[in-house]
């Protein structure tokens, strides 16, 4: 059994040569990688071309344990990572029975046609560990070479599906090979920003050795990640849940919206869940993107009832009931529009909880008063109204301000789940 | 003068290799390289180490012409990409009195203490082209050594210096450097997929040299690249044209919705600005997701009016009207439900178009008659209804049932604004 100690990410694809992508695809398998105890040393990024790969993939064998590839398993003639690296290995390509059904399979119930080409994807290199593909139609796959003591993971390209195949496919056959436990716990942050997080906790984090601490950062919210090795995975788990029990307590720990929840989202649909509780949303500047990010948790139809996008002041007063003298005294981008929003959304789809958006995500459209990137925030439950005004730099992007905002919203609906008495 | 041909993409930062940050320089500089000309061959990405450095530089310089590093450039101890390069091309390192005012220049202005290591800023490789950091305190600079014909960039990590400093300075510097002149054009296919474009265009594809002809894939688009070299831009152009008019004289040329457009939702706000109409969305299984693409484009206010996201059946009575009887005969998830959405929002938000999309995005939901996957998309304008059926796999993930049915409004509405006669 192989002990995988590091790991080279190599990406296939001109795509990403021409700029036209951006490589998410290394920074997610870098931060799995990581989090089971194996330390990535090298991303690399190559066309679609075989000598070049080969040249890749020798160089990183050179360096490493493992590389993980991703891309150039499609259907095309430029899809060649299979191929290449069967050759490097020394291995046979042969018809795959079980991947070939699948795709099939996969052709027939969505109506398309299967091309010739697509057959190709269900050859595989002898030996090779398949891992099946719900999400797409390239399997993906692992060969191990226990002489060479070396290991390659082949995922597609598209992170939709690589990121589940590696996940749910790829981590667990890593796992089994490795000596040490490893475990970790996420630890979710909103309303203080990374600097102050490390300042507040100090040596907790910068000189813990077993557990680690370290922290991620991701548009308006940060995470601490505790990973402990042991040599039993109960040792890790042990290890884990002391440190977060530790900073829990600590003075940062009213800043902690949860752990091992992955986003504020799927905390807003956990908590509605358990309190019995509906959600409505009316939004201006996030335009639908609250209600995305809600209903992108599966089953989140249970508690999420629907919302209005009411990007015209007309709508706001037809849809919503916004008072036509409300908008015209405080403007759209008001804290009293904000909470009549809230109102008019709560009332139309009677919900238990509302809230609303609205502000200038820019780029264009600011002014000195009412600078880009002025948001307000408002809730409007039985308990009754709450705004939250943000003030965004002008000088981020319209992306940014409304994941912000749609960020804010939901963390105003969990702070008044969590403090409902029960 | 140094003809550069091709380059490679150093990205220097643990953060990198941590999965903390996505790297986004990379496809910065890949799209500015590629349009004025230089191939991009391989991005690397290293630690910050001294020796692992050097030795991604030596590799790079066996391949390319033009290395471009990023990071590395800041006041700490373990930035050391200029010391490292210096090294490669046997310069020694000297302060550069320019750059030392103004970092001392920018501590005086934000009335920031100035640190010693901050003046390690200021040292620069002699004979290095500096170029003054507008955004931040680390200077950018290129070397170029004409004996070798290799040049080198060194960039800040952070995006938001990089990215201005790059295309003030460092794009004049390469183009006054650069021979040929390189054109490109992105056609836009939506309703036919990689596989099938690739076999009804064959040798168009495979066999084109000068222009090239790439296939790029997103979530239910197609698109496909067409890159010209010549010496002069209207040579390039012209060789560019000659080859898009072909593609759309084919049998694919059907499938093409857009050159040039970046996105769907970006044609549909072009299209209803050029044509002044307004638009509006009443979205089920897509769960404000066609709102917030559209909203998505700056500028989206003065023609995309609002809409709701109508998860219940009570909803879609109690917003836009659905009848009771549709929802009980039909089911929500109907062409009849579809319909009666589309013309429910268009007449509460008084829209010249609207669309709407109800189906199942799964995981769960499902059944015989309507499995996961199945999506009615409709559209409502003064010409009347439309509808299209989706049947999607239903072992794709949700967000993809998701953006594919939010894909299909978007492209039902191009296509009605297509069509309009003037």
């Amino acid at each position: 059994m192989n002990n995988i100690k590091n790991a080279e990410i190599l990406c296939v694809g001109y795509e990403l040569l021409h700029g036209d992508v951006v490589n998410t695809n290394a920074a997610y398998l870098s931060e799995k990688l990581d989090s089971i105890g194996i330390t990535v040393t090298h991303h690399t990024v190559v066309g679609d071309e075989p000598a070049v790969l080969m040249s890749a993939l020798s160089a990183a064998f050179e360096r490493v344990d493992l590389v993980v590839t991703s891309g150039g398993l499609g259907p095309t003639y430029d899809d060649l990572t299979k191929e290449t690296v069967a050759k490097y290995f020394g291995r046979e390509m042969k018809m795959h029975t079980h991947s070939l059904e699948r795709i099939t399979d996969y052709f027939a119930r969505s109506g398309r046609i299967m091309t010739r080409n697509n057959e190709k994807q269900a050859m595989m290199p002898e030996g090779a560990t398949v891992f099946d593909n719900d999400y797409g139609t390239a399997p993906s796959l692992a060969i191990e070479d226990a002489t060479l003591g070396k290991t390659v993971i082949m995922l597609p390209g598209p992170p939709s599906e690589l990121c589940p195949i590696f996940s749910e496919k790829a981590m667990p056959y890593l796992k089994s090979r490795s000596h040490c436990a490893i475990f970790y716990r996420n630890i979710h942050f909103f309303g203080i920003g990374e600097s102050a997080l490390e300042e507040k906790l100090g040596d907790l984090m910068t000189n813990s050795q077993n557990p680690t601490v370290a922290p991620y950062c991701k548009e308006g919210e940060v995470r601490l990640r505790v990973t402990a090795k042991a040599d039993s995975e109960n040792e890790a788990i042990a290890l884990c849940d002391a440190m977060t029990e530790r900073i829990k307590d600590s003075s940062v720990g009213e800043y902690i919206y949860g752990v091992d929840t992955d986003t504020l989202e799927e905390a807003v649909v956990r908590e509605l869940k358990k309190h019995g509780l509906t959600l409505s949303a009316a939004e201006s500047c996030t335009g639908g993107l609250i209600a995305r990010r809600v209903t992108d948790i599966s089953g989140a139809s249970s508690v999420f009832l629907g919302g209005c996008v009411t990007y015209t002041n007309e709508i706001k007063e037809k849809l919503l009931g916004v008072s036509h003298e409300t908008l015209e005294s405080f403007g759209a981008v008001s804290k009293e529009t904000a909470v009549e929003m809230a109102i008019g959304v709560r009332r139309v789809t009677g919900s238990d909880i509302a809230v609303s958006a609205t502000g200038l995500a820019g780029p264009s459209g600011g002014s000195d008063e009412l600078p880009v990137g002025t948001v307000f925030i408002g809730i409007s439950t039985k308990k009754g109204e709450k705004v939250r005004k943000l003030t965004l730099s002008a000088r981020r992007s319209r992306e940014y301000i409304r994941q912000v905002s749609a960020s804010n919203a939901l963390h105003m609906v969990l702070e008044y789940l969590k403090n409902i008495e029960e």
